[in-house]
């Protein structure tokens, strides 16, 4: 009975946030990253909270609207998943916000147990960046048609070894990793005659990857790489062949990450 | 032949900035005013260039899509709409975009020869205010059917004498003005499941005059303030009765100016 009521009770942490305030998701030894500034909120309202794990690493500048997350109260600590999202929302900053917790099966884990992510970049097409689209699209004129864009976009779905669409990270964490992913869902969508969203959906993405599909796109529509190099890209690397360009940060939302039903929380 | 070569040249500019970034539009001693930013930059592309007029004042916080304003520049002085709305856009900082720029008659006065002028208001119905949002929406819950919201609005249209919906100003400028305007359009949409956009179209709105009317609105859909209350106001100020609520200016943008035909640019 002891080990049971012992048991610490994990909780699914639904957080949007605003990626120009921040240094990206990852914990960093001097900056200011997200993943920081939830732990010291957790901690002040229970300080035997000790760390929370995120779906992912979003990069500097990434905003999110659904970044899926996990952490674990002690199970005396009294505190049910609406009470633990009110109290976060009055330690957290408002560029960062709880918009979802509740208490769940201790084998949710928002890293392995993630299924899919839905990802959204919106390009600026008209001839001045407007002020309040900076730091949230990549301004980019004289894209053509939306349907070449489209072509392209096309490409990127089904199962491919996306290798060479990805950046290397640092800390050596891909070493020997294996590349290939499926992408249910690549498209773009007019919102007006100024603005692109892109939309992803895959069963995950290496590092930096959605920019290397969103910059080599774009480098396509307009004519420095052909359909045809990207096919090729897409059957894994060649040598030293890889994705022309990483579109910036500023753009990139990660929309929501998707979970077996019985991890969904209400 | 002598005078005409010195006239100076008008040249309309429409502005678009991100009111999180300043003290509003007019120059403050101290402050971070668009109209001071935009006259510095006027000036370090042509030191003879002493001044803007813009359409009107925002407050601190307010943004726009569409402000206008008006200034000369010398006779000899060889740069056209294009050259100028390119050459601000280098100096200015990235919250503050020329969106176009065009010579115009000099009879044109950037406040003087308004016709109209276009608000929008952006109320988050949410639980949470989105960090996206975080500014540029103010976060109201509980505001019943959009259908309630409607027909508030619908009794701010038409000729009335809105005395009861503004602030006064500290400098006495509005001493003895009349304060009769129209308002040809007052209404609201449901964007999502968690935002309304509320917009207002009139002739002319008095200091805060907006956002007093969304206040009372809400106020009234809550219960705060009946309709016949807000029907009495609309007849004029009557002794020290006045409007019960201002929205805050996060929220608030400034939509578009509307000229006569004759001076419009492309």
């Amino acid at each position: 009975m002891e080990e049971e009521t012992t048991m610490p009770c994990r909780f699914r942490l639904d957080l949007a946030y605003d990626g120009r305030c921040f240094s990206g998701w990852q914990s960093q030894a001097t900056d200011n990253a997200v993943q920081d500034v939830v732990e010291r909120a957790l901690a002040a309202i229970c300080p035997a909270v000790t760390g929370v794990q995120g779906s992912g690493r979003t990069d500097a500048g990434v905003s999110a609207l659904g970044q899926v997350a996990h952490f674990d109260a002690p199970a005396d600590w009294r505190m049910d998943g609406g009470a633990w999202q009110r109290a976060l929302n009055t330690k957290l900053p408002p560029a960062i916000r709880a918009m979802r917790c509740g208490a769940i099966d201790p084998r949710f884990h928002a890293r392995f147990s993630a299924l899919a992510k839905t990802y959204r970049y919106e390009i600026a097409t008209g001839d001045v960046l407007p002020p309040l689209r900076y730091g949230l699209a990549w301004h980019q004129r004289d894209l053509g048609p939306v349907r070449d864009l489209t072509d392209v976009l096309r490409l990127y779905e089904g199962t491919h070894d996306f290798g060479a669409f990805c950046a290397k990270r640092h800390d050596g964490r891909d070493e020997g990793r294996d590349n290939v992913r499926t992408i249910t869902l690549a498209g773009v969508t007019a919102t007006d005659s100024e603005s692109l969203i892109l939309e992803f959906c895959g069963n995950g993405f290496l590092y930096k990857m959605v920019r290397f599909l969103v910059g080599s796109a774009v480098y396509c529509v307009k004519g420095r790489i052909s359909v045809g190099e990207i096919s090729r890209l897409l059957k894994g690397p060649a040598g030293e062949a890889r994705a022309p360009y990483c579109a910036p940060a500023a753009g990139l939302i990660l929309v929501g990450v998707h979970y077996p039903e019985e991890f969904e929380i209400f």
